[in-house]
């Protein structure tokens, strides 16, 4: 059972970590690199990616919070409707039960009886309905607000690395030459342990990420260039 | 089974676009906000917006990649592993399958009759512990490269919204008023939608997300006319 434990510890925090700081390493880096390639001074380019470090943690992290409110207000949704199902159409509910051990391989005789077990109570029924019909399992009622600020800070977090040498280096060329070295060397590192934790070939995994960064800089200073003149 | 028929139907593509419109619609909305408080004129609005439409939708986009990918990869990797533990370990793999009829609430006969049914056949067995053991569903061969493409696009449709009053307005300020009506319109349909989606109230799912992306927006607002001076 290693991996399983393994997979269930990674999901929570981690996971949201891993969200903002995907994103916040990429996003701002690109956007930088993008500027560096239209403007004269470094000046705009601090301002411009401040902006963006305090707009995108923001709507990445409160984005964090609806999705954990809407996940838990679509459970209790449900949760309300399979508790009047199973009191108003309870033949129907127990076929749909029926189904479940009949797509698992049993055989009908095990499905009877393996229905009538756990209809009868109808917290077990309801709460097998839920994870087993549904695919919904109990959210964390305290998520949303965990979630929000792990994805926001691991967003400003990830920003400031790319935007950093911009605060040092007047000229955006010079500035830009030191931000894709860090960056790049970081979004390596990042995409080695994320990897890592969703258990894919660490060294390709981190490659990947650090490829999509670069395109994504490489992008943006080529738009943003043409869009100079 | 009218709410799983719907919740099945909305997942794949729909979900997509959700995630690319969300803060295509939001973060080059905040950007330009904090931007028009920031300069003086629109064109340095008008490229860093671009940029960031191109950074973001290709981050988001290739990441919605990668993520398809690292799930296929993730699914194929424990998929072996199980496939060897059934031939390894099988005692161990019953016990596990048992454990799962018992915490249904199945009573101990059935349990066992549950297991021998289930580990008759290898492929049935494994594909029991991928889904039950391990909660995961068999991927979706080009899911990868499709997600790719919905949310990039959709990235580009959302940040175009609130980016396309400074083409034609050339004080930021001016510009600004039109793109936060505009924007805030299309934030509140798009959320309209969006919460009927997941089965929440539209009414307040519209309001939270237009509120998420106002808040966005004038938190760049704020940071930057501080990093102005």
């Amino acid at each position: 059972m290693d991996h399983h434990e393994q997979h269930l510890q990674s999901s929570a925090w981690l996971t949201d970590i891993v969200i903002g700081m995907s994103d916040g390493l990429t996003v701002p880096f690109a956007l930088a690199a993008g500027l560096s390639g239209a403007v004269s001074n470094t000046n705009i380019i601090v301002i411009a990616g401040i902006a963006e470090i305090a707009a995108g943690s923001i709507a990445m992290g409160l984005g964090g919070y609806l999705a954990g409110k809407t996940e838990a207000d679509h459970y209790n949704s449900e949760l309300k409707r399979e508790y009047e199902e199973v009191e108003l159409v309870p033949e129907k509910e127990k076929e749909e039960v029926r189904e479940f051990f009949q797509n698992l391989g049993l055989s009908e005789e095990i499905q009877h009886q393996a229905v009538e077990e756990i209809a009868k109570d109808k917290k077990v029924w309801v709460d097998f309905m839920m994870k087993y019909e549904l695919g919904l399992e109990t959210p964390d009622p305290k998520r949303a607000t965990k979630s929000a600020l792990n994805i926001g800070l691991s967003y400003v977090a990830g920003g400031l690395v790319p935007l950093i040498p911009y605060f040092f280096i007047s000229t955006p060329i010079d500035a830009l030459k030191v931000s894709v070295i860090v960056t790049l060397i970081c979004l390596f590192v990042f995409g080695f342990f994320k990897s890592r934790m969703t258990g894919i070939n660490p060294w390709s995994g981190a490659l990947r990420v650090t490829l999509i960064g670069a395109m994504a800089a490489a992008a943006a200073f080529g738009v943003a260039k043409l869009f100079e003149h």
